[in-house]
């Protein structure tokens, strides 16, 4: 690549690194493109330079993350795992997700529904698939009696609302470690599934 | 009472459940007095009859529910249960107030940061102590064998996390009753936590 492209490139990861802050922070549609601009130290005007408008930046962090979802998730097809320990290895992700890429893992499950129309179409159908997906795991597992009897509804939302509920230790004094807190709720999802 | 007066205290109560409607719906900094007048069908003006304040009826809606979870949290102390038994009475309480008073709920965990300075620290306070005593019964029930071990911290997050997240049910188009969603959350909650 060259320089100047390369120059170019890392612009505008910087503008969408800085947008996914702001969007986590702010809400997407409190936050201006004025103020955005002025979060990477640019004029308004040169934003465009890098990126088409706002619902650009915000279908770029949610795809982004939602794609390497279900890359992890199609990866397990031949891992040669049970079906609890794919669950397990889905539930690791998503933990490590909500701390390692807080700002977009946040934008993607708070701010979706500000997608425009066919991105919005795309990320409802990825996202229903998903956990489609999820729950035939669970009805694998329940089937050869690896996984307690429960409705793999219940099963999908409690590990994903679990996962959304850390979002809380990002704002806390709690001096737990990563680590800790994803064994832990392991221990629980995981352990709490065991038939 | 006077028929005036029971009159009065009954639109009362319809200003403040059409303002929860509202509050749940559109957020409260969005809820207008004039929305909300509307929907009553009252004028604007007449509305300061029978309420202060925007902030006054949110401060209602919070405080009856959240006064609400701390008794059932204190009557717990002379109930004769096990450690477990609490932490399933506290589990079953929330996913019946989520499915029962699911606006009035949906408003407390949502919409408490718009509370007013002194409410909004005795909410603060009150929530904190709720936990702390939640996290106290985990921590009781691991001293004395009946919960496996685990940080009370994340118990008590992953179980207010998966209650918040039945609100998806609320929208989705599945077809369970709130018997068959408590139960299976249940199931998976406290069957998760037994040692």
């Amino acid at each position: 690549m060259a320089k100047a492209q390369r120059k170019k490139a890392s612009k505008k990861d910087l503008i969408v690194q800085k947008a996914a802050s702001m969007f986590r922070e702010k809400g997407f549609p409190a936050t201006s493109m004025r103020d955005l601009a002025e979060s990477v130290g640019i004029e308004a005007a040169s934003l465009y330079n890098h990126i088409q408008s706002k619902s650009e930046i915000l279908q770029q962090i949610i795809f982004r993350i939602s794609d390497d979802c279900n890359k992890q998730l199609a990866d397990l097809d031949n891992a040669g795992l049970t079906n609890l320990q794919k669950i397990e290895s889905v539930t690791r992700f998503h933990i490590q997700m909500m701390f390692q890429r807080f700002e977009d893992y946040h934008v993607m499950i708070n701010e979706w529904i500000h997608l425009e129309a066919q991105p919005l179409a795309d990320f409802i159908s990825q996202r229903r698939n998903y956990v489609q997906c999820m729950e035939g795991i669970i009805t694998a597992g329940i089937k050869e009696k690896e996984i307690k009897p429960i409705l793999p509804y219940i099963a999908v939302l409690t590990i994903l609302s679990a996962v959304r509920g850390l979002e809380f230790w990002h704002r806390s004094q709690k001096h737990y470690t990563a680590e800790e807190l994803e064994e832990n709720m392991i221990t629980y999802l995981i352990g709490g599934l065991k038939a």
